[in-house]
């Protein structure tokens, strides 16, 4: 957690993404902590991570990961396995351009 | 937020809309707003928003509106674009109608 | 409430399905009181349950169910009627054994 936030406030990073965590065992608690330390949810990615998992016939329910913003730095957890974040990042690709334009004002993309 | 209540409270609507504050820019805040006003969130309207604009071809992962209930006033969060409205507006009408009904208590269609 | 602590606690239940009380009346506060004995929320059970009941041809966007985990119990959410149970536990029931190995700690299904 306090290394999201060293990379968000101070490092300014645009993007973060984290892997794994995202299950439903006792140690999975990413979305938790990344809730700590976003101001604004951003449901529709953790929606469309399901939806590719499920598409490419992945177990979709136990992916518990959520997205937000913490300012102007967005914040996605992907799943931990690799075909999981292969399918995630498929999936994302074509939204991230016009959500890191989004963040900055720049509303080129039309939702 | 003052508006949504007097809407809900004073004019006891039935149905609130917005439109846009539903992006990622510092200012898009509506879903933030309106979770301030209802008591009982209703996730799986913007959930059909989203699945209408990713089959329109529309960003969907950006829109991150919310909907809920404000005792017996829905409020929904559309987008803020025309196009984006558009798509929302045919993905929600024929549920709208079963949640009017639904929220009178009056269940004459099925979940 | 007090009785899913108890299924839960008490009697250890690895799973405990509940069914209504999920739309929109004044009196659907399920996913409300499910929230509250919940530690950690598992968003991609409600949003498969919506996903099934739109596929089925019924309302979807109505269904205001929620999952989550308290401890190493799962809770899930089921629509009221006997159509909407049967759509949903027809998807949930491929992703549910994963589930129960995943709480365990044995992950032998990728998500």
């Amino acid at each position: 957690m306090a290394a999201l936030i060293e990379m968000a406030d101070y490092h300014q990073a645009h993007l973060i993404l984290t892997t794994g965590g995202t299950k439903l065992s006792l140690r999975d608690i990413t979305p938790e902590a990344t809730r700590q330390v976003i101001d604004r949810e951003v449901p529709g990615f953790p929606e469309l991570i399901r939806v590719s998992l499920r598409a490419g016939g992945l177990m979709s329910a136990l992916f518990r990961g959520t997205a937000g913003l913490r300012g102007q730095t967005l914040i996605i957890n992907l799943p931990g396995s690799p075909q999981g974040v292969s399918k995630a990042m498929l999936a994302l690709i074509p939204e991230l351009e016009a959500a890191l334009f989004s963040i900055q004002g720049r509303d080129t993309f039309t939702e």
